[in-house]
């Protein structure tokens, strides 16, 4: 049998699982589209791209309470219309000014992003030897949408919902190798944020780092470079498939 | 948008899931086969088909404790761990007999079984319209393990063990819906079991029955035809893919 063994955990990686927002989807460019079409329906003015990077500054903060226990879980969807609000309101807009389906249909352009271009093609590649599926804070149905609209080949979809923890909680790396059957060592995150990796390492998992230099725009000055000794380090999703193929060997 | 109007819920399948052993799969071939393997491997004399639908008529007995609440959950690996050693002490072999790892690797034989020639082909072409999975009694880890030995093209899996209660119990037909983000009526189950469409129907859920009249080898003589007006009653997976084709309308 062959398999590549991962040498932070010494275990036989059987799952590689990814990061969605910034690592599989390009989540920029798809909010600021989805922002441009709503302002210009509604005749408001807005920059797209400030918008959405307004809109995701208020995602981690989002998350903490239900992190910390002080809120039960409550979907990734319910968060992003919640931050909707608020960043509507901080760029003057009341939430009267809008009819209600308007901004559920602009809060579910999170279900619908669009892949970076090596994406699907290395997904496809590394579903060929591992069981590949997201490791998201996002629910099961927000990445079943988005798996069939950008044609993700996932083998199996275990959203936030399933596992009720955000990350970087330990629960939301642990809970979906439980439903695997696997060991935390025998799960791989692959994810473009060093804090997501550092998190799964904690965890017990492997660890994969993939360069998204463009995730935040021009003039990103994050995530640039792996920031510790991650099992592997890629520019892109197919590069994370050869390295994965090159280093497997007969065990 | 176009959709597939279900008569029996009068809302719009989006949906579509599927029983699997026996509706998506032939267990008595495969588990036959993994009996004549396993015999002749330790020298036993068994009869692989005789064996096979002895072990199965095990099946529900063993999932009624669970359902009841008499017992908590418990996986239906462990189940059909249980039940091989029933059947092996009924068929005169002790558990000394056989070392525990030939037994484990025999009970894991319900993760690998073929499916039926029109599953794979029927499965991909609902898939085009429809968000189709597995709604099955077996773990998700199980089901993960069929689909990729069968090549079945699901787009998401959720075993008994993330809904924690195994069929008819309603909540294994709401739980998979509730986490797909949808109303009951929305899903369709298919199956070739009429107390499982039943169960489905209890649930909420739009129903089709699929005729498996090999199921349980020569001389079949239960579920060979639908016992109630289901939604849709098809010979194959890929009549249901056409008549769903069929029966779809712009809404």
């Amino acid at each position: 049998m062959a398999g590549y063994q991962a040498p932070s955990t010494g275990q036989t990686v059987r799952a590689v699982l990814f990061d969605t927002f910034g690592t599989v989807v390009d989540w920029r460019t798809g909010i600021s589209s989805a922002v441009r079409a709503f302002a210009s329906s509604h005749s408001l003015t807005l920059d797209p791209e400030e918008f959405a990077d307004a809109w995701r500054a208020q995602y981690q903060p989002s998350l903490e309470p239900v992190r910390s226990g002080k809120r039960p879980y409550v979907s990734l969807d319910t968060l992003n219309g919640e931050t909707l609000d608020v960043v509507l309101r901080s760029h003057g807009i009341g939430p009267d000014v809008v009819p209600p389906a308007a901004l559920e249909s602009l809060a579910r352009a999170w279900h619908f992003l669009p892949p970076w271009p090596d994406s699907v093609e290395g997904i496809g590649q590394i579903r060929q030897r591992f069981i590949v599926g997201p490791l998201s804070n996002g629910t099961t149905a927000l990445l079943l949408d988005m798996a069939k609209a950008a044609g993700i080949p996932w083998d199996v979809i275990l959203g936030s919902d399933v596992s009720q923890a955000y990350k970087p909680s330990p629960d939301a790396y642990r809970k979906p190798a439980t439903i695997l059957g696997l060991d935390p060592g025998e799960v791989m995150l692959a994810a473009a944020h060093n804090d997501d990796l550092a998190g799964a390492r904690t965890a017990g998992l492997a660890t994969a780092f993939i360069a998204r230099p463009a995730e935040h725009g021009p003039g990103q000055a994050r995530d640039l470079a792996p920031a510790d000794n991650w099992d592997l380090a890629a520019e892109s999703v197919t590069e994370l498939a050869g390295q994965l193929q090159a280093k497997t060997r007969d065990l």
